[in-house]
């Protein structure tokens, strides 16, 4: 029997390439077949010269699984790509999806190589100072393969456990009303000065990173291509708006003046 | 007035230098200080020579935050340097703690610039498959500088939202029960067979990642260089257990057989 073949499940980051790890470029550097969305390719630019690229349009999210599937099986050295970390909110799942569906009598012919990249939250939390100082969730509000309750549960649930909060798809074209419904149910558990990160295209070219709070927040502003990252209850705005950050506590401990114990990666 | 320095905190990823992204090189590269606890000095190896390290031993991470902010404030280029994403659970909260406290005069003077790395969710995350398929969170099970009820609450709240969970800090030395208590705290929201990734020392030479079920999960295997990953309800173990994943939903509307719109990053 055939030894099995890789499939690469490359995270390329933001799309900024001074994000692009080592890992990630010497994945796609191995891979003859890429398989991606457009504007990925576009992103890594003259990187893919060479490379014969497969680039299903949006929406066609299982039919670019499939296909990657399909190449390694074929013997291709194939690149499954996704901008941010593939591994959240993006093509990973769908690929074990497959491999635990239609393509189950196949899936020990198949090697699995997942290299991580930097996520919209990191990047959004890097502009912005440090807002993810301590325990965060994630939520995405877009409920075209989630149920709203499941999403709404687990808005309550950010609330309850005071995390902060990085909302992914926040809106698109279709979905206008859950950003608003968000913020509503937030503001039942924190103040309506909670400080709140807009970031939109992070890590491209006319990248923009504005600061509100959770009462201002407005949802108008908001687009498809936007990461709303909202502080916790102790998040603070510092120095007039210029940083967001959410204490992890060593200044209480500190005016305690007590010994510094800590368990921070130093 | 003298132009603003800049610091650099920069997050270098779990150690090896294939997920050292080129903005972090750069950063490391611009700067003549480093700061940062020797192990990560160690990780670095040659990229490190000719620089000035400064590196305070674990525990004294006020103290090195303190030490980045005056060698700027001298007018020395200096990167802060955490394992990791330096965002999350680590230095630049305690940075941005320090400006608005003892350096808060002196914060128009600093500009700050933070460099995400790859953090460890993210990479036992690419080991295991893509159990981060669906909402997250990270809890950091250190109680030294976050009173135990806060830490309560929020596995109630992962509990509750069914978020999959990742525990940082999961035991020290000095803390052996917190972690059998997640798990039991978990236990009332989740099944018993609710995968579980262990992983220990990622990204290192004696990296190790194992999988087993939240019921079995033996909090004595666990030490303070692990990362503890509980799945959500859905999480699933394939291909007998080599790999973990956490569904988005898709397999769900194809078998549905409907329109597969989507908003993963495609």
């Amino acid at each position: 029997m055939d030894p099995p073949c890789s499939l690469y499940l490359v995270g390329i980051g933001p799309g900024d390439p001074a994000y692009l790890a080592p890992a990630a470029r010497r994945a796609l550097d191995t891979c003859n077949d890429w398989v991606a969305y457009r504007l990925y390719l576009d992103l890594l630019g003259p990187l893919g010269d060479g490379k014969q690229h497969h680039d299903l349009p949006l929406g066609e999210e299982i039919e670019r699984a499939r296909l990657a599937l399909k190449l390694t099986l074929e013997g291709r050295s194939t690149a499954l790509i996704s901008s941010g970390d593939i591994g959240i909110y993006a093509m990973a799942t769908l690929v074990f999806e497959l491999l635990e569906g239609e393509f189950s009598e196949q899936a020990n012919h198949i090697q699995i190589e997942v290299v991580p990249g930097i996520s919209a939250v990191q990047m959004a939390a890097a502009r912005a100072g440090a807002p993810l100082g301590h325990d965060f969730c994630t939520i995405s509000l877009s409920d075209l393969l989630t149920p709203w309750e499941t999403i709404e549960t687990r808005l309550h649930a950010a609330g309850q456990g005071d995390f902060v909060t990085a909302f992914y798809n926040p809106v698109s074209r279709q979905r206008d009303w859950q950003l608003a419904h968000a913020k509503k149910v937030l503001l039942d558990y924190r103040p309506a000065s909670t400080p709140v990160v807009i970031a939109r295209n992070l890590g491209r070219d006319d990248e923009k990173v504005s600061f509100t709070t959770l009462a201002e927040l407005d949802p108008q502003r908001v687009d498809m291509l936007t990461l709303v990252l909202v502080g916790n209850s102790e998040s603070r705005m510092l120095d007039n708006g210029r940083w967001v950050y959410t204490p992890r506590g060593y200044r209480k401990k500190l005016n305690a003046n007590t010994a510094l114990p800590s368990e921070a990666r130093p």
